[in-house]
């Protein structure tokens, strides 16, 4: 069987995320895999890179799936297309070795976070950024970034229940960049923790807003305890931003 | 009384134009009147410097009112986006002399179309841009384009019924420019006819697909036959750009 890598992008608004137990109905993954099934007339699974929650973007998520289609791959792109729904898109497709799975390879991992900062609010922006609407202290968020980075136990900055698996993870750089009212925040990663980027947005948003000190991080993540981190940052600003592979 | 200018940007998927005859509900400029007569207490009149078509969007349309309002300039920008609809922003707000009127005094617009021209579609800009896959002639476009530039009778580039009134506008430039898949065409004109934008835009891309050539212009444009000219392109690539005044 051939094994076939997407590079997808995709507008999180209306959906339940890339995966969702239950009622998958109105999941990414099962937009996708409809297609794909259709498209070569077996039962295709597709693997994600990882799940992305209800309402979060995607400009580079990667998927790969097993089939036997004989199609090339440019018609494989170009049939995803033509029946996605136009929020979801494939931007590229390309024949990889047997043994590469979108999951179980991914090395790290690129978050976007993008806020809209300023008293003025966008009417083109606001599905894919969280309004603020008064002055952040950058600089004060830049430190208390800092305390972050680095290997870490990030069990306070997540909303991971089990108590079994670890939530120690390693976070290589937090960029935070301002160009007009756009803030950008740029998480790099080998791994991130159910609602680890959002809520990490949330406390960095108290820090800038005078409400935390900088300080106050490194006790945060001592303590474990999730209710001592800020609120959770609302999906529509993140996006799945890149993964890598070896 | 106060004449208060208003710089506005909004996205108009949802609207029924700025301005609509009959039922005037989901209008733009229903919107905008509704809230600045809660927020003076007077019943306001706003007048745009000219409507813009269902569908189509501004990140600059010029509005102005006459209000006896004691509040700053600050606080009515700020009030008008905490109680418009996300997708309607005051950009500005500032008191002008008595006179100024933002239809009567517009001396020249500027519109833009945008086009997403690509083998991979956009889930981002999807609302925003119109999307072509297939490859264009941009050359034989703005050779096309340049027989537009200067003063002409653009009857058969609109959808103006009547005959008396005339169709005889300038268009100083059309700068047509792509990055990436991003297809730019900014028109600057002394003033536009109903659809004249979307009409000429709707020709070019059929230059642009070999339908037609650059040549066939000049001849269209004497013919004054609407029919004789391209289809309509979709309102959803348009915006109003900037408005100027002396």
């Amino acid at each position: 069987m051939r094994n076939i890598k997407l590079i997808m992008e995709y507008d999180g608004t209306r959906y339940n995320g890339w995966q969702r137990l239950g009622n998958t109905e109105n999941t990414i993954q099962h937009k996708v895999e409809n297609v794909l099934s259709r498209m070569t007339g077996e039962n295709i699974e597709a693997i994600a890179s990882g799940r992305t929650d209800a309402g979060v973007h995607a400009y580079h998520q990667v998927v790969n799936f097993k089939t036997n289609t004989t199609m090339t791959v440019e018609e494989i792109r170009d049939y995803c297309n033509q029946y996605l729904p136009h929020d979801i898109v494939v931007k590229k497709a390309e024949e990889v070795e047997d043994r590469f799975h979108a999951r179980y390879h991914a090395t790290s991992k690129k978050y976007l976070y993008r806020i809209w900062n300023g008293k003025i609010p966008t009417a083109f922006h606001r599905k894919y950024t969280h309004y603020i609407l008064h002055d952040l202290d950058l600089d004060a968020m830049r430190k208390a970034a800092a305390y972050l980075v680095g290997e870490h136990d990030f069990r306070a900055f997540s909303s991971v229940k089990s108590k079994k698996k670890s939530t120690v993870r390693t976070l290589y750089s937090i960029d935070i960049h301002k160009e007009g009212s756009q803030l950008d925040m740029m998480f790099h990663g080998n791994g991130f923790l159910y609602n680890m980027v959002r809520i990490i947005v949330g406390t960095l948003i108290e820090v800038g807003e005078g409400k935390m000190r900088p300080e106050d991080i490194p006790e945060i993540m001592a303590g474990k305890v999730r209710a001592h981190a800020g609120v959770t940052a609302p999906a529509q600003g993140l996006f799945l931003y890149e993964v890598y592979y070896d």
